[in-house]
Order: structure tokens, then C-alpha cells, then sequence
């Protein structure tokens, strides 16, 4: 009889040991994995496949249309701006964040009131099939202005996510063409618990290409609106005679600029000189606060649509990098900069536990910039609830900003201490 | 006697719960180790060293040519090409891929036919003997052109690795002089299981730099051949010249680009405009299409062989990181975006559940380009074996692409949904 | 009885399995916690908050003096350093290393000698209330020069941390004004253990921008000294005339350089060529060698102190990466090509297995030179100790650079093996 209970002990004590293994990402294994089994088992259950579906339908009507907006203080570009409204003046850039639910059926119908340009989308992340893919003359033709498109995918995997042109995509992301796709789990505990959230877009754009009669440096002034179709044909009707004429082989003659026709349709040439840096469709000091609740927890998605990396820094805390690229990490780690490239995202949850206006930058001085004068660029604040009034009563706009106040300056915090 | 068993089984259980506990890379403790016991336990064991040799020899013989190179269609440029023979016609840029095992003795007798100019070779990231590290005037003299000269290591770590030239080094590697060097595990279950392997170079170049008679943006246009050395020392001698006249302080007159004499031996100088962006030595649409097994694993092994960082987005999938430098993680990872830089290798498991047509792209947006006209540039694509016969019909130089349509295109299988 | 001992040593296995259970950074749970449960545990413990205070007050004054500066060989630069004396020719850039104990009162009395600029100090990635966060309008009003200034903080979190001006930024830190903060933890254990350490600050600048009389590319040249504050104001003023001047709408004639009255304080424009690379403030070849112990552990402290991503490469060694922005990573990793940005640091830990003399350079080809030539730039060796002596009979100044032998070349080791 005792040896019976032995026996069955044993086998209990071992299984209850094994119980108490790694947690993996993936379904657990009665020992902690090797590295190599760890990622075959991740590889087995890639993130979103195999969704349950929700059996909602959550639909956007998103529009394009042409607007002003001002950079900074003084700096108006003409840009195209997302809208879920036929109204041209509700368009902003970044556009509408589109908010959905892991497994949910979403429709976007789109519709661009731009004349004279193409456009795709593309849901950079999203498990799509190939043909909701937005890749123009590959998953799809492009959609002319004017015409009506519909994307419809299942949302998956979750997390932060963006949708963007893919037509002549750096011109048209310059353009504005961007907006953020949020998608929540399905189970809320899935994600660390926190108290706010916010999403940064960064971005960065050759302010004169845009504005009005002006093209990107290195193509031939022309007058005109340089948004219509006319304007750029002439400017490619331009190029091609350059590329033929501009530079050629001093011993051969032959051109060493080739024509363009490498591809069925090419875009013209499109050179950016980058001196404008964005925080949400705007540069220091018209960045918007990101209000911080005292003791608790703020979480930021931060999204890089642009064509560079950024080396962001935040000041008086060190930021919990938790999700890359909309997916929680195994094994978050703790960082006072991240340095982040075009496409990818990150997720970081901050604390609150160190109230004040904390500098929120590119720690690369050339973007701390408007048009080569520093402050400006992508520099924003954390601000702290319990001093969000002494703040907004000085922001753009205000009386105290009219005053010739610095908008940024606490009235008299900081000489607290 | 009972107390006896329930000692017995009391000290069995509890070491069957310690052989549950996490999983390190080095030896196991008893109990999972705090992360500064588990640095130290990983740098007892460094990756590769004290690696058992395989009794085996590999021995490779290793020529460079100069070679002609269209890098996407029209656009021509002398390059130089490794080979494993010593026909220059079987040049290739990259050069070709080293494969050997962890342990074995890599034997590499390299000869140059390209004349006036030296060259040695450096095995990146492996753990060789510092005299076969392969750094001009540190660990050997330079190899003269027609010269043999042969490196000799045994194999270690194993994973990705690269090799390269290490004299005058951006220029040279510009010129093609790099090639992969994949290390095998001893133990095959080392690494995660997968049905089919690509390696992607990503370089950028300046196109003019190679053309015939057109040196680097910056220098005296020349006529002959850029290549040979009388050329070369011309360059040489004219940048002296420039640099004692043409800047000098405006207050005492010295002038303020010094003499070249810092260093026994200096080079010529090089200036690159980075406009043509290359993965494994070509440029969209002539890249190669990477073919992926429907239901099964793809292993990528992407190696920056430029001296930019590159943001490699694929459509439609998220991508396992697995490897760093060679190097199997403790713990993946997942992204839809790779940021790499120079230097470095990461290996991705991407799984074939998603079939179709995805892009595989630098994310930055200049990249995308030849000489500033899109779409081009480091792009290329994920097409499924399902899929394959469709896009191979279109691919360059195919009677479709000769009719002027699109080599990417499918026949009209996006037109499904 | 039997059924008596028999449930007790059940409940004593399954506990015994729990004890065995993964460690995670905050305190343990019982089982291996969640992905969601480890970021909850971890932001309940940011680093370094609620650390207790040592009850110790370290005091530094440090002063800024205006200095000549010897980048590389015949390559000098006027530059501003930081030193714990006012005797001026004690500066230095990089800075002093202020090092003390996690929970140390730090106090810092600092006072420029560099007439007619203003500025602060910020202490990157340390956890200080905001008033002593050197933010110029935000936290504090700039310190004009020759005005004493007092900073007092208890340091957290412990490991590897920067101070650097924070007024007009960009500019200030290419004049040199930065320096390491070595916050030791309270517990000596909480590192992994290393024999030796050193601090590598990277960055990089443009030497013309320095030189006297000659400013930034862009600027019109002026005579004088450019760091006196009236050639500076000079500057400014000539700039604000270009903006309204230079370029403007070509339809409506509107300036498109808009004047600088968007924030109440805005500094001259700042355009740098970035032609010269350094490592702690000296550019190859007269960067200083990292002397490695043989069989020993070398610890490195990377800073990036500058505007531009590095890809730091070393020779013969992968580095086991262990700290990030100062904080112990929970799973350290090997790398033999590490990515940093502006504002991060990382440490890592090199076993000496290997003894020679190796490479540590940044992979990105522009960086290695001096001003376009190659070799130079961001490039030293890691040498160890068995070879000291001979690369130190070459260094620079010795007579073996005299007689014109390289200075990083071992007198006949290479030949061997």
C-alpha cells in the first residue's frame, strides 16, 4: 500500500514541477523550451492567425482631400488629408485613427477628391489577403480620384497598427497620406493594464516641395499650383529631357542618366531636402502636450511614418518598451531613448511618478529643428495633470503666447525646488 | 518505513521541480539565474569558442575580376566580382557563398586580376587567429594585385557571417568585393527547423562612381578608365593639390584642409551620392523574387553589406527574428519591419500561411528608387510557389515584360477576391 | 498515517516545483508570470525609483573653458570643455567622469568662463525632480555666462549615464560639452563582474564649423573669432535679412523662409557637414587603444553622444550585450555589430579569448574618415595586454610615428602564426 502511494506521489511531484516551467508565447511545454524549440513553437502560432472572427462589421467611409495646414507658427503647407467626412475642411494630417476590434470585418470605402492622382491603401502589419494589399500594378490597379474603392479584411494580429498610400508611396506619405489603425484584443487582459493612451506620429517633409509654386529642390521652378495633373506631367515631360542631355560619358557620349522606362510607369523624380520634423502633423513648438496622469500609467504608441529613424528621448523617466510592431514582447526592457525606423512601431508605458514637463525629443539635433533654427522640429512635452493648467495657459494662442511668453514656460513652477 | 519513502519522494519531488526551471543559453542552474548570473554564466561561454574542430578542410579558391554589371535595366556598371574560378566571366556581385560547418578548417586562396590595386579579406564576426583577421597594416601587409595569398581558421560561430575586403573599404566593397560565409551547426537541431533558406544582401551605391570615365560626385570628371591605377594616383595627386588651395582660413590663411600625412598610407578620396540601392546586386525590378513554400517555413538571412540603415518591411506576414550577427536569440521576437545597419545580420522564420504576392521593401522612402525615380531601388518580393508560374512569366526579359507589361504583375489573379 | 504523509509530501512537490519557477526583474511570483504580468510587476518598479538615499553628498564644480583641440594629426579645433579646475588648460572634451553611488545627493556647482553664451546642464536618463532638469525656459532660465549655478539631485537609476548642455543643444554638444555620469549601483552584485571598464563616447562633427573665422557651410564667411558673442549676434542678424530675401513664392512673391519669431528665443542657424568622426574626442589614428585584459572580462560603456546612428563592429569577438540606457537587460544577447543612436548607451562585456590586436570601428563607410579620407574617423583597437607594449611604441608622438612606421602596427607580430 505505501508503495502504491509512493509511486503515485512521485509522478505527482514531478508533473507539479513541470507545471511550474517557463511561460512561453506560444502553448507550454512541460519543460521550458530551448531557444530553438521556443521559436519553432512561436512559428507555429504567428500573431493574429487563426482569429476567432467577432462577427462584427465596423465600417469608415474615408475620404482625400486637398487643405492648408500649418506646421508651425508662420509655416502653411498644402498637403492631402484623410477625412471620414465629405467635408474637405474636417481633413487633418495624421488622418482619422480607424479603432477596431481583433477578428471584426472592416470595410473602408474610400473615396479621394484630389484631381489627377492615383492612390492605393495599404494596412502596414495587418494580416490582409494579398489582394487587400494596396500594392499598385501588383495586388491591385490603382484607384483613380474620383472613383469609389472598398479594402474588407478580417482585423488581425492586434496592436498598433497604420494605414498609408502605397502609390508612389514617399511622395504621397510626404503628402499627408497617413493614419493610425488601432486594434484592441479581444481579450482586454492581454495587454498591461494602463490608465491613458496616446499615439505620436513622427514624420519629416521638405516644407518647399509643398508649397505653393515652389517644387522640391533640384527640379526647375514652375509656376502654378504643383498639385495638378498638368503641373506634373510637365515636370516629368522635363526630366526625361534632362536625363538625356544633363550628364554624359566623357569618353563614350553615351548618357549616364538612363531614360525611365525600366518599369511600365514611373514616377517623376521626387528629392527631398528634410528640414521639417513632425509630432502628429505638427513641429515645435504647435506640438500638442502629452497630458500625464499623476501615479498613473500612460501608454504611447509611437509610430514612424516617415523616411528616416529617430532616436526619441525622454526626460526624468525611463519608458517600459513593451509592444514592437504591435506585438507584445516576451520580455520587455526598460529605455530613456528609442531609436526607431520608417514603418516600425513601438508601444512604451511610462509611470507617472515624477510630476512636471518632461521634454519629449529626437536627440538628433538636425531634426530639433525648423528650417535649420533650433527649437522646434520633433520636440514635444510630457505634461503632468497636476500642472496642466499652468501650461495651456500658455499654448499657441493664448494671451500669454500673444504676450510674447514662451508657451512652454511654467508661470513660476519652476523656480519651485 | 513510511518516513523513510516520504523523505525519499520529498527530495525527488523537489528536484523534479528544479529540472522544470528556465531554460538559459549556458549551463542550467539549479534555479533560474538573476540576469547578472546569467551574463556571467553566457560570457564563460562565448559563442563558437572552444568549439570542437571536425577533422575536415574546406578549401576554396577565391578570384576577383572586373566585371559588367546591369544592376536594373540600362543601367551598366563596372564592378568588381569575386568567383570561385578563374574565368572572369563567372564573376558575380555578391561573390559567391562560403558554406561550411562549425569546426572545420576554411581554407581561402585568394588571387586578384584586377590590376594596380591591393586587397586583403576580413571574415566579419568570425573568431579567427587576429593574423588571418585580414586589416591592411594591423594584421598583415596588403595583397598586391596577381599575388596569391591564403587565410586559413577553423570555422567558428556558426550562423550568418559575411566576408569582405578591408582595404580602403567603402570604396572597395562598393565595388562588389563581398560574399556570404554561412557557418552550419554541428548539431542540426541547434537551430529551428525550415523548409527552404534565401540570403539578401542590401547594399547602396553611387552609380556614377563606376560609370566609365565619370568619377565620384566631387572629383575632377576624368577621361579612361576609373579602375586602373595610373587614374587613380592622378586623383590622388590632384586632391593634394585642391586641398592646400582651396579653403583656407579667411582671419590667418593656413589652410584648413590639411595634407593627407596623418597615416603612412591614405586613399584617395570618396565621396559617394548614394542613389542606387541593391539587394543581392540588383536593383527593382530586376530583383530576384524570394519563392516561398505554401504551408511550410521560409529562413531569411539578411546581411547590410552598405553603409546606410535600411528598414525592411514585408507585406502580409510578420517575420520571426532568430538570430543576431549569427547568433540564436534566447528569445525571438516578432516584426513586420527590420531596422539594420551596417555590418549587421539578422536572420527572420517567416511561415507560408498567407499566400500571394508581398512586397519586401526598405521602408525609406529614397531606397526605394534608381537615381530618385520610384518605384525602384531595395525592393523586391515574396511570391508563393502557388503563385509562381504567374509571376516568372513576367519577370525580366520574359516576351510579358517585352509586350510592356508590368514583370510583377499577376496575370490577372488579383482581380479574385 | 500514510494518507497523512502522503497529502503532505504532495503539497510540499507541488511548492518545491514553484520555487524552481522563472525569474523574472521584480519581485517573483509564485509561477512564471505572463508577458502582461511581467510589464505590470516591472512598471511597478521603474528603475531607480524609491531608491534609498546613501545618506552621502558628492560635490563637483565644474567649470567650461574655451580650448584648442587636436582632432587627428595637423587637424586642431577651437572647442569648449568641461573641467573640474578653472585652470583652463585642464579641459577636456569629452568632459570629466563625475562617478558616484546610486542614492548619493549630487551636487554640481557650475560656472562657464566662455563669455557672452548661455547655458544649462541635463543629466540624460537620470530620474531628478524637474526643476533640475536643465531644460532653457521649460524648467529654468539659462546661465549666462560667468554666473555660478547650482544642481543637486539624488542620483538614480545606478549604471552609465551623460550630462550635456541643453541650450541651443546641437550646437553647444559639437562645441564639446559633454561628459559621462557613472551612477554605481548600491550593490555591487547587481552587475555581472568584469576586470576592467572603459567609456566610449561617440560623435561627430563639422571641423570647419570650428575653425576661427571660418563658420557652418551656408554661412557667409566672417572674420573673427565666431565664439565671441558679437561675431555670433552678427550672424543672427545677417540671417534674419537672408529669410526674408533668398527665396519666395514664385506666384505670390511671399518669402517661404519665414522669420524666426515663432518661439520667443530662437537660435542662429545651425548647418553642419559632418566630416569628422570621434571616439572620446580624438579621431583615428589618434584615437586611444582599449587595452584588453588576456583571459579577462572588458567592460565597455558606449555612449552616442552625437547626431547620427553608428554600427560599432569589433574584430575577433562577439560582445555579450547586457545594459541598455544603463539598466541591466533581463536576457543579455551576443553581438558583433552593435546599432546606437543619438542619446542611448549600451554596455557590453568582452571576454579576452583571443588575444591580438582587433578592430572597434563604425561599419558605416562615411565614418571612417577624416574628412573624406580613409582611414580616420570613428575607428580605434581593442590591443591587449600581452601586446601592449609593442602598439604602444607606435603610437602617436612616439619614434616609430616619427620615422614614419604606422602607428598601429606591431613591430613584426603579424608575421608570426
Amino acid at each position: 500500500m505505501e508503495r502504491r502511494i509512493a509511486v503515485l506521489v512521485l509522478s505527482v511531484s514531478l508533473f507539479g514541477g513541470a507545471l511550474a516551467g517557463c511561460t512561453g508565447p506560444a502553448p507550454q511545454a512541460a519543460q521550458a523550451p530551448s531557444p530553438a524549440l521556443l521559436a519553432t513553437q512561436m512559428l507555429a502560432h504567428p500573431p493574429g492567425v487563426g482569429v476567432q472572427p467577432t462577427g462584427q462589421t465596423k465600417v469608415f467611409n474615408l475620404y482625400l482631400h486637398k487643405m492648408t495646414h500649418e506646421v508651425y507658427p508662420g509655416a502653411t503647407m498644402q498637403m492631402w488629408g484623410f477625412s471620414l467626412s465629405d467635408d474637405p475642411t474636417t481633413a487633418t494630417v495624421p488622418g482619422p485613427e480607424l479603432r477596431v476590434q481583433e477578428g471584426d470585418l472592416v470595410v473602408v470605402n474610400f473615396l479621394s477628391t484630389v484631381d489627377g492622382f492615383d492612390h492605393t491603401l495599404h494596412w502596414h502589419g495587418q494580416n490582409v489577403p494579398y489582394h487587400q494589399d494596396g500594392v499598385p500594378y501588383v495586388t491591385q490597379d490603382p484607384i483613380p480620384s474620383g472613383q469609389d474603392y472598398t479594402y474588407s479584411f478580417i482585423a488581425n494580429p492586434a496592436g498598433t497598427y497604420w494605414y498609408h498610400c502605397h502609390v508612389d508611396s514617399q511622395h504621397h506619405i510626404d503628402m499627408g497620406m497617413y493614419g493610425a489603425l488601432i486594434v484592441e484584443p479581444q481579450d482586454p487582459a492581454q495587454d498591461p493594464p494602463f490608465d491613458r493612451e496616446a499615439t505620436l506620429f513622427l514624420d519629416e517633409m521638405d516644407r518647399f516641395h509643398l508649397e505653393s509654386g515652389q517644387p522640391a529642390t533640384g527640379n526647375l521652378p514652375m509656376s502654378g499650383d504643383p498639385f495638378d495633373l498638368a503641373h506634373y506631367a510637365q515636370r516629368e515631360a522635363q526630366d526625361i529631357v534632362d536625363r538625356n542631355q544633363v550628364i554624359s560619358d566623357k569618353v563614350t557620349g553615351t548618357p549616364l542618366r538612363p531614360t525611365r522606362d525600366w518599369y511600365p510607369v514611373t514616377y517623376a523624380p521626387y528629392i527631398v531636402d528634410r528640414n521639417t520634423f513632425l509630432i502628429n502633423g505638427h513641429a515645435f513648438p504647435m506640438t500638442t502636450p502629452v497630458f500625464t496622469p499623476d501615479g498613473g500609467v500612460l501608454r504611447m504608441r509611437i509610430i514612424d511614418a516617415g523616411d528616416e529613424v529617430h532616436s526619441l528621448h525622454l526626460h526624468g523617466h525611463h519608458m517600459l518598451v513593451t509592444h514592437k510592431d504591435g506585438v507584445l514582447l516576451d520580455h520587455p526592457y526598460w529605455a530613456d531613448t528609442l531609436l526607431i525606423g520608417p514603418g516600425e512601431r513601438y508601444d512604451v508605458y511610462v509611470r507617472g511618478d515624477n510630476p512636471g514637463t518632461w521634454m519629449l525629443h529626437d536627440h538628433m539635433g538636425d531634426n530639433e529643428q525648423n528650417d535649420h533654427i533650433h527649437p522646434g522640429g520633433m520636440m514635444t512635452m510630457l505634461v503632468y495633470d497636476s500642472l496642466k493648467d499652468e501650461v495651456v495657459a500658455h499654448q499657441h494662442g493664448s494671451r500669454a503666447e500673444a504676450a510674447g511668453l514662451n508657451p512652454w514656460q511654467h508661470s513660476g513652477a519652476y523656480l519651485q525646488g
